[in-house]
This record gives structure tokens, sequence and C-alpha cells, in this order.
């Protein structure tokens, strides 16, 4: 280094300085909100709003600083900046812009409105009276249309917003996407469904709590999480959340009478917190340090609870320590009934309770509507039909109640339309397809969970996905890791070669 | 209200923002803390050290802010505020000298040498080695002269550090007071200790953790606190910690093979937190919304540990309870037997680990060394000749190693000489005056405990201590609710009546 470059480096480490306390302001939020789900007294949920609020006024006031701005230009602007430095300066110029050019007063406007829709949502669902819910959903749905315009370089509103969550993708790239996967889902779904069910009756256990919460715990210390740099407490929904560069925790629920609901839990959030735990060490504390986008970071939720966690070899591995754990609940259960009872595919209202087949029919119905709604193809007052109709469509069921119609889901009751689904498909797409580039790499990783040894893929993944943080834009990313673009093929490829030999099709 | 009022009220609510800014940010401050002692992941602890530290640089500058002091100079002019509102302005003034007198420069200087300071204790303790210490403690010595110096208000830089945390008490009148009490302390523990030691073997158990720690929680939500304000959680070290306006916690620590650790250590946390759950809800954030001081806060943890939680009437109550729950451990045990273990008095080197009597020795011993320290009739080379005498005066015995000799403690090398012990004593003063008055009013408060009714206890205290904050100075606050000034009489009184009952003297 000449000295040259002295004066710019004096400028860089306070840009860093910068980064890390607004990394720091950010995770004593995130141990704000950890403590409020975990082991906030009852009567305190007041007082730590006003916490929560006065935190976010500091980050806001250092993440929207002038100074910064000018700071970030003129980094912007040098030619000495390593490819790292340029895409740090590059990610957090968009952090930048998000935070600065949407108008406080319409921040404050949007989630006043907010909280009146989900009061009256709160009280108009269990009427079952989507009618109710129209004004509010119009307001709704005109204020997410403003949001997007005070960036107009996304000529699509959904654009903007996908671009929020999932960086450089589009609605048309998803919309793509998404048609492929429910031409081929909607029949596949439809064969499994006909071939029966598999017997779940053991899985009513009561199977104790200490025991579940303790064999989750040991299943993802296999996995590679640590407990050194993270911790387990209970919640009512599981979430994972980073507390600081070597703090990243999860949650999960134990129901005693479902065991697959504590064990799955805790493998999808190990999944989140596996990838936040590998960024690498060099990226904590500055704007590349966290995961890429929602998709992704949902691709390893997904990877590890279901293409590893539902799969024959990851029963295979532990089983035996499973029925030893409950001798009672699973005596004369075999491992395949085990194996067969937590891949169930069946039909259902909810989203949040459906299966991994139909799931993303649940998701694809959502991300259409909320697109029709913002591209101004359909009108809110004409949602609900939709949504009958859409369901009747894709999943082959119909809603006694509107109830579990349009006014199933919290997310429009409470922000933006826009935006809010499509990252948890997509996820389920890039499972697949980082599973595929893993076992290309490592062509034994099912033997190896078969026996407990999850060192070649943690490695692989961690290698080609977490460590890179922010580094490349999603696209990028996969493109580097799998060899090609986002494509759905390995995905279908997964759900059929699974799911047809389960169903025997 | 007349509308000529209007902008002084303006000003009002302006202050009133800041403290409750300031209360906030100190309350944060103190969740970070309180997770960083349960449940803290063992690799985070450099990064939540980061944390604290911006958080804490966030504090002190809004409460150095010159405009901030400004607002509080023109609100000490002012004529039309309640009394409340004056003394409001009052603590607040203080608390803004405090943060202001010392230079930040000595601030860092002090914590560099008291980091330094600890770093060589933790090996010159293990050696044995005094003589290693006496040039950082006559550094420290000299940095705590320099600290009192910053206000010259005080003459004797032991009535600045005593102002710190006993506001408006004086090492003069301390120095009284113990010296009464070691008086009557001296031949008092000689006398019991003679009389012979009741039996503790029992205590052995082993008694299960789960056990002892939901019997605590029993006892202390029968005391009146508050669960859906609090909460309690394991730690090394118990403590109290207020973390809102509505959220008081404690932590305790449990021993399997002595049940006293951990029933009394969540007594005496309980103590500290019913004081802190008592005040006025106007107070929160304000400057009047925590205890008043180290002495009359430790008085209300030793009132509740050991008048209530060891005596006679207290075991009446729950021996029936405690047998229940440990029926193998206290199989022949009586109820009898179980109040005389717990008050058990033997001679001890080592301050923590010592009993209600022979304690205060041990404090008062510090006190006398630490007046002398600073008031220059005692050198630094001469400390541990003289802890020795003193101990052998006080205590009247020697320790074998100065390992448990001047080196015992942490306080003396990890901050100031000065105002770190007095509190500890003037609360078991505070206890039994506090106690008595209470009594006064309410005569039957023994045959109450007796059955577990704690009502008029807790509704006396509550309105003659917990609910004035620092409203009043702890002198004030004491006449105020006792009728007299701090004195010994009803400590020593209570002491001769239960100890010379227990020793037949």
């Amino acid at each position: 280094m000449t000295h040259s470059t002295s004066a710019p480096d004096a400028a860089w480490q306070d840009l860093t300085r910068r980064w890390q306390d607004l990394a720091d302001l950010g995770d004593i939020g995130s141990l704000l909100g950890w403590d409020q789900s975990t082991y906030l007294p009852q009567a305190a949920a007041a007082g730590r709003a006003r916490q929560q609020s006065l935190l976010s006024g500091l980050h806001h006031a250092r993440a929207t600083d002038p100074e910064y701005g000018k700071q970030l230009d003129a980094a912007g602007r040098r030619t000495d900046l390593s490819p790292e430095q340029a895409r740090m300066v590059e990610v957090a110029r968009k952090d930048f812009e998000k935070a600065t050019r949407i108008p406080a007063s319409f921040v404050t406007e949007f989630s006043r409105h907010a909280g009146e829709s989900y009061s009256a949502w709160t009280q108009a669902r269990p009427d079952a009276d989507f009618a109710r819910m129209v004004p509010y959903l119009e307001k709704t749905l005109d204020l997410s249309r403003q949001a997007a315009g005070y960036f107009p370089e996304f000529k699509d509103p959904l654009d903007y917003f996908i671009e929020e969550s999932d960086e450089g993708m589009s609605a048309e790239q998803v919309g793509q996407v998404f048609s492929e996967l429910r031409e081929a889902l909607v029949p596949l779904a439809d064969a499994v469904i006909g071939a029966g069910a598999p017997r779940r009756d053991f899985l009513a256990g009561p199977y104790p709590r200490d025991l579940q919460l303790a064999f989750g715990e040991r299943v993802i210390r296999d996995y590679g999480y640590d407990f050194t740099r993270g911790r387990q407490d209970l919640t009512h929904h599981p979430f994972m959340t980073r507390l600081g560069g070597a703090d990243v925790r999860i949650t999960t629920r134990v129901k005693e009478g479902d065991p697959s609901e504590a064990l799955y839990s805790t493998l999808h959030e190990a999944g989140h917190a596996l990838y936040e735990q590998g960024v690498a060490e060099a990226y904590l504390g500055t704007p590349l340090g966290g995961g890429v986008s929602a998709g992704v970071h949902e691709s390893q939720s997904r990877l590890w609870e279901n293409l590893v966690g539902r799969s024959r070899a990851f029963w295979a591995a532990y089983f035996g320590d499973w029925r030893d754990t409950f001798p009672a609940q699973l005596a004369g259960v075999s491992e395949e009934e085990m194996y067969r009872a937590v891949n169930a595919v069946s039909r259902s209202l909810i989203r949040t309770d459906s299966d991994e087949l139909t799931y993303n029919l649940h998701v694809i119905t959502r991300f259409e509507l909320e697109r029709q709604l913002l591209g101004g193809d359909l009108a809110v007052r004409d949602l609900n039909d939709a949504w009958h109709a859409a369901y009747e469509g894709n999943l082959g069921l119909r809603a006694p109640s509107d109830k579990d119609g349009a006014l199933q889901d919290v997310h429009w009751y409470f922000g933006a339309i826009g935006g809010a689904f499509q990252g948890y498909t997509l996820g389920n797409v890039l499972s697949a397809q980082f599973f595929a580039a893993a076992r290309e790499a490592h062509p034994n990783i099912e033997a190896d969970i078969a026996r407990k040894e999850f060192g070649n893929l943690h490695g692989w993944l961690r290698e080609n996905v977490y460590a890179h943080g922010r580094r490349f834009t999603p696209n990028e990313l996969i493109e580097r890791a799998t060899g090609r673009p986002l494509s759905v093929e390995p995905y279908l490829a997964y759900l059929r070669g699974k799911y047809g030999e389960l169903a025997g099709l």
C-alpha cells in the first residue's frame, strides 16, 4: 500500500465504523425482539415497544445521516477498491436509498393504516366478513403502489417489492418459475393424494417436551449448528435471529401430541442459522454480513428441514435413537412408517399447516393474486371470489368460510401487498438446486447422511453459499454455486422421485 | 392551569421526554447485561462488550448534552414546580453533574488502570503476593482521590464516594453507626459462637434443582413479587435488575448440596425487586424512578431474606411444604432444627460466605481500612498487616495466607477505593429499623408471616418506602417512615433477641 492511499483509507475506516455501529444497533434491536418472544414478562410489552421505537429511531438517524450519504458517494467514485469493497459500497448505497427515499411522513401514515387494518381484521375474520375489509385493503393497495412509486426505476410495482427481499429478481422471472411449477405440481399432488395416506396415529403420543427438545438439539449439533455461537429457546412462532457476529439463535415450539412440530421447526430454523453462522467473519459488521435474500435464506431452512430431515437417509440415521428416546410411543412402528408419516401429503386450506408438496400451491396462489391486484387486473372487491376460484384450480378445494379464504393470512392486513410470499417457494426450488450441486461435488452425501455425517454437505454449502454473505446478488450466487441460473428442474426431479416412489406412481 | 404556563409546560414535556429516553437507554443496557449473565452464547462475549460500549456512549452523549444542562438550569430557576417536580430536577442535576464533571479522559485512564490492576490481581492472588499489588493499589488510591477532587464540595474524599451510593450520608455518620455496632457485635458473636453450632448435616442433600427453584418461586409469589412484571433465571452471581418500568427480574443459583443457597438468594433478590416493583408508576421513566440508595436497597433485600426468611415464623409457615417437597432429605428433621440450621453463626474468613451476625464485622473492617487509606492514615504497603490485625480484633481469626487477606475481595482491584462496602451494613441496620416501624403499625406481622400472609408488611413497605422512589433523600425517607433518624438500636435489639435466644444467653 502506497502512502497516497492514506487519506482514502481514513475515509474507509470511517465507513467501516459506521457499518459496525449500524450492525450493532440492529443486533441490539434483535435482542429486544428475541427477549420479547421468549422471556419478556407479560406486563412489560408496552415498555418494550417504546424501547424498540427509541432504538429504531437511533438506527434510522444513522442509516439516513446525510454525511453518511456523502461518504457513500465518495466511496462510490473510488477506483482503488477491491471488488469486495466495491460491493460493500453498492449494498450500503441500496440500503441508504431504501432508508432515505421513503419520507418519514409516509412511513408514519402507512404504519398507522396498518395498525387500523390489522385491528379491523382481527374482528372481521371471526365474523367471516370480507366485505368489511375491502376499504382497508383498497387503501393498503394504494399505499403499496405509492411506496413502490418512490422507486420509479421499477416499472412494475411488484418488481420493487421483490427487489426488497430478493435482489435482482423480477415479477417476470418469478412468475415464469411459478407457472412451470404449478403445471407440474397440480397433477403430481393429485396423483400422490389419490394413492392414499400413510398411518400417522403414533404421532399422537404424548411425547414428553424435554426429550423432544433434547433430540432436536442433538440432530442440529450433528448438522453443524454451533451452540457456542447460538442457542435454542421456546416461542409461539419459531424463528432464527442474529444478535451479534457470534450470536445466531433459534427458537422452536413443542406439541406433546405431535413431535414432528418441534423436530422440523428446529431443523428449519437451524438451516437459517447455519447460513448466518457460516457468513465469512470478515463480512460481519459490514453491509455484506448476512444472508443475501429471502429466497436463498429459505432454501437453507428447507434444505436442512426437508431434503435432509425428511429423507430416507435421515431416518436410517436417526430412527434408532428416536425409538430409544420414545420406546412406548413408537412400539411396533417401523423406520419406513416413520419416514412415510413425516411425508404425508393432503389437501388443506391453511398454508402454514400444509405439506412439502402442496405448500407451494398455496404460495403460488397468493403470489398470483398479489400480482393481479398490483397490476390492476383484479379489484379488491373481487379478491375473495378470485381466492376461492384459484384454490379450486390449484388445490382442488374451496374454503367453507371466507375466514379461511382471503381473510386467512395476516400479511395483507398488516403491511404492503407485494413480495411477502414468493421467497418461500423460491426457497423450495433453490433448496433442491443447491442440494443437487452439492451432491455432484460429493456423490456420497446421502450415504453420509445415513451415518450422521454432514461435514461434506455443510462444508460445500458454507463454501459456496454461506461464506459469501451478500457479496454477490442472488442470481450471481446461484450461478456460481450451481453452474446454472435459477431453475425448477432439480426441484421437480426431487419431488417426482421422492413422492413418485412413496405413492408408487 | 392558566395559559401563562403553556411555554414552561412545553419545556417540562421536553425534559420528561429526555428522562424517558435516558431511562429507556439505561434499561436496554440492563437487558444486554441480563442476557450476558443468563443466556449469552459463550463466543458472543466480545461482540456484546462492543454493543454495551456503543449503548453507553449513546447514553452518555444524552446524559451530558449541554442543551440538557441548560434545560435543567432553567427548570431549577422555576418557582411554579410541585415539590415532586422540583426534586426530579434536583436529582437530575446531581446525575448531570456526576456525568459531566469527571472528564472523559480521566474515565478512560481510570478504566484502563482498573483493567490492568484486575488482570494483575488475578495472578497475584493465587500467588498470595500482596507486595506485587502495592504499586497498582497506590495508583488506584491516587486516582480515587482525584475522582473525588472533581467534587470539591466534599472535604473528605470518602464523603464523595458515600454520596455516590448513599446520598446525604457522610463518613462521620456511617463511622459512628459502625463503631457502635462493632462494640456490640464483637462480644455478641463471641458468645453465640461459644455456645456451639447447630446440626447442618441434612442440608447436604442432594436436593433436586427444579424442586428448589419452584419452592423459592412459591415463597416470593407469597411475598408479593409480581411475575407478570418480572421473572427468575439462573446465573453464577445472583442479582436483581430493572429492564423496564414493568420489568424487574431476579436471578439465583442452585447448589444441590445446600438448598439454603438458592432459597436465600431468591428471597434476597426478591427483596430488591419488591422495592423496584413498588416504585410509584408516576415516577417510572423520571429521575425518581428507582431505589434511593445502596443502603435502603439492601435493607429490603435483607429484610425479606433475614428478618422474614430466617425467622421462626417463616419456618412455622413453610416447614410443612419444605418437608413435603424434600421428604427423604428431611426425614427426622424438625422445624426447630431447620430454623437453627439457617441461622448458624461461625467465624469465617470470607465475607460473602459469612452469616447474618459476622457479615457486618467483615464490612466494618473494610470500611475502616478504606477510610484510613483515603484519609492518609494508612499506607498501601501496610494494608495487608492492617487487614490481619483488624480481622484478629473484629473477627477473632487470622487468614493463613494473604490470599484471603487484603487480596480477598475484587472491589479494590477493579475500581475506586471508597464507598463499595458501607451500603451492605447500612442495609442490615435499616432492615430492622423499617421492620420495627412496620410492626408498630401492624402488631400482628409475625403471626401473619406464620400463616403466609404478607399483605400488611408488604403494604406498609410499599407505602412508606417503595412508592417514593428517589422522592426523598435516604435520611428524609428513614425519618418519615420510622419517625427517627438512622439508628442501630432496632438492629441490635433484633440480633440480641434472636441470637440470645438461639444461643441460650
